[in-house]
């Protein structure tokens, strides 16, 4: 799949007037990064949230504790209630969560690679779990940077 | 000068028990992005504030708006509210903080390359301005995040 261009998706939610934010753990800021690559992003890029700590998707998205303790911090349900939480507090249209473990090495019994992705919009929230397998932590995280552009390059096509 | 290893950073941190966060507007994420491609980044950098809005700036960090319409989002008034409010927010030790103009172009009567740096700690909060120049968008990103990693590195040291 060829990779999302940041300055067609920018476009896209331009043209719609629609306003992104960003809720990002293991990629740590890397969406919000590629969005501001470009300039004048700053009219639909509103907001990024890097909630590396358990405390931080608490506290700055509202994730709730029993949701964390439940499944874990790469879950879905942590996914959704990060992109909620991120398009609630914004007010952003659209807003992308990405939690995973990037490696090396798994944790809370889950695999290396594993990535979970939220996607809040104004007719609901959509999350799904990749495994990217063990490809390091760099690649790891580029990967699940490119697939959160492109789950909000099709909510805006 | 030498541009601050994340690693040696992350380690002095560690050392002292401090957590990090940190408050970024025109770098989009990039100080994040540097400090959590390091595995076993998360016992030290807590949380990333991607204010890129003033609206964001107000809501996150508690950044007046007062302030804002008095100095300009590329201040060191708002730099230093950013720090503090980072710091304040987040629980951590140390927080960094970087407003500019990255361009193309200047804005609010400012030049293009201009950043403003906030750097809360214990110790009490301290700003800065540097003029980059127009060197181009990304270089003058990358050139602020070396610098924001530069002064956590001698809080640190």
């Amino acid at each position: 799949m060829t990779p999302t261009d940041p300055l067609s998706l920018l476009a896209a939610a331009r043209a719609r007037g629609w306003r992104i934010a960003t809720a990002e753990s293991c990629t740590g800021g890397l969406v919000a990064v590629a969005l501001t690559d470009i300039p004048g992003s700053s009219d639909v890029f509103d907001r990024g949230f890097v909630t590396y700590s358990n405390a931080a998707k608490i506290e700055m998205l509202g994730v709730l504790a029993a949701t964390l303790a439940a499944h874990g911090a790469v879950s879905e349900p942590v996914a959704r209630e990060m992109a909620e939480g991120a398009r609630r507090q914004s007010g952003a249209d659209l807003a992308v969560s990405i939690t995973g473990i990037a490696g090396p090495g798994g944790s809370e019994f889950k695999p290396e690679g594993r990535v979970c992705f939220g996607l809040a919009t104004p007719a609901g929230t959509a999350t799904e779990t990749l495994d990217f397998g063990p490809q390091g932590r760099a690649q790891v995280r580029s990967l699940a940077r490119d697939h959160a552009l492109g789950l909000l390059a099709r909510a805006l096509s």
